[in-house]
């Protein structure tokens, strides 16, 4: 029987665990979830979710041996150099959970564990349209704004491992209060997040009591996108606002590392045209010319599906070591 | 005889270009400079530097043959991939000088050429306070504002080579107009001309016909430095202003590399802690509290002597190669 080998990626979000198994090419061959809120304890999910992995990987195959070579784990606040989640604001497990180890235990398989946005950037360097590239920013754009960084064909950690935080850069000072304690980080207004209090402001400024007939608690980006389709101008106003913030940080970033293109991944990128244009216009704008003398540094929408991405991006952990020890 | 391995290190200024020989522990044995200005045309330069350096490499010694293995070139605008100089605002030769390619001429030797800023963080990495350090920021506090950023232990260059251009970071929108078109800038700010431009709008703001009776042209940064030490208020205030600037602008620039030291270096810094001490407050009011967790990031001064850095930073162009090759 011919083996096949391959890697389990597992994205821990504040609301699901997603997981599979992916080979080298990059099909995901088996997928699956669970709610993340409904353990308590970190070690049941693992338990829960290593069972599952392993029951699909030893299911009968007629014609190849499967075997795990690693599990790579994606989560919000993954500290890579010591495989734990630290301080996690979107998940209820407040200590420093060590889920490397966990895996590492359960699977009998190396783990490996990073933070979701450089999950998500490995990814779309090792199966998506950042195939190549030495040189590129990836730029998640959901509840909060994440980014991973790519740097002569390295992810950049930095020294303590918390390098790419491009949600905090201070867009604004003295805006918006950010979760961090400081005022106008980036993700205060480019995020669902930030245009839900982009829209709310701009409703507010037009009638000081628009927000008393409206269910504020239901509103998100998607809502925005349908409402700004439908002709609601407050709505498209958001969007365009929240590109133009976009656009001028993002060609603020590109000072720093010099990318041949940036991604645009998460919720708030189903807005297509209507996030992407005044993005692009912005960036061109705040660009610095010489930035502009040989290539023009692309603004793309990542080439992976919103559901499959978070698996690809924590198994490419492990295809990446792989590579490299060949 | 014993053999003497010597690097040369040549530094194109606006003004001055400066050049040395350097061993590999970073002693300057010869140095010497001509005035920038002096040569119409960049190849009497190139003549000039190097029949100077090779008759100081020749000449007669006891007890050592001394050995030429590459000559490093720091310049304005350089581009460390072609080799070439290009449209450097402060040098009077305006097209794309091949300047890598004269010196490998003239010296018979390998000859590597990079941005000022760039070989400063070289220099401060091979011979400086940043040996062993793998994640680091320079910023040149001169005319303008310059950076050398160290991710992963290897300059960052970026795709087009032009990574690192901090100066131009947008710092204020809409505010000060800066030479590359843009507005707001962070050199206009942070820098010898940029705090000159700040005493200025002190000035004016307390008298509206205050620069009058001043000439203004003679005005720079050490002449800001002596009046605040002599109890000038506006003088005093400008450097606050500039350092709160630059300690805000560094708090932004910890998130995308995550640096374990920034080194600043250059004109401003001789104004000790007139400079520091306001940079260092902003830094640490405006740092994401997340890069406090381990240790510190400590902004220090270079520890290489203002005119011996140039040469050592070009110099180690060369010294680097020759230790990524044993």
């Amino acid at each position: 029987m011919k083996a096949q080998e391959l890697a389990a990626g597992i994205d821990i979000g504040g609301t699901n665990t997603r997981f599979g198994l992916v080979d080298k090419e990059g099909t995901i061959i088996f997928k699956d979830s669970v709610r993340t809120t409904d353990f308590a304890d970190p070690k049941d999910l693992v338990n829960t979710v290593s069972e599952r992995i392993l029951t699909a990987l030893n299911r009968k195959q007629e014609t190849v041996n499967r075997k795990l070579i690693g599990a790579g784990i994606g989560a919000p606040n993954g500290n890579f150099f010591k495989g734990t989640i630290e301080l996690a604001p979107n998940l209820k497990w407040k200590s420093v959970i060590p889920m490397a180890k966990y895996f590492n235990e359960e699977l009998h398989a190396p783990a490996l564990l990073t933070n979701d946005a450089k999950a998500a950037a490995l990814g779309e360097m090792q199966f998506g349209g950042a195939r190549g590239m030495k040189n590129f920013l990836l730029v998640t754009l959901g509840t909060g704004l994440g980014c991973g960084m790519v740097v002569n064909g390295e992810l950049v950690y930095g020294y303590d491992g918390f390098a790419g935080e491009l949600g905090h850069v201070i867009i604004i000072q003295h805006g918006r209060q950010c979760g961090c304690g400081r005022k106008g980080c980036l993700e205060q207004y480019c995020s669902n997040q930030g245009i839900v209090k982009t829209y709310f402001e701009i409703l507010k400024s037009e009638n000081p009591h628009a927000l008393d007939e409206l269910d504020t608690d239901t509103i998100n980006a998607k809502y925005i996108y349908e409402k700004a389709l439908a002709g609601d101008e407050a709505a498209f106003y958001a969007f365009n606002y929240t590109g133009e913030l976009l656009g001028y940080a993002l060609a603020n970033s590109v000072i720093y590392t010099g990318p041949e293109a940036i991604f645009l991944f998460g919720g708030l990128t189903q807005a297509g045209e209507l996030i992407f244009n005044p993005t692009i216009l912005s960036f061109e704008k705040n660009l610095l010319p010489v930035y502009k003398l040989r290539n023009k540094i692309k603004i793309l929408p990542s080439s992976l599906k919103e559901d499959e991405a978070a698996i690809l991006g924590a198994a490419s952990l492990i295809w990446r070591e792989e590579d490299k020890t060949k």
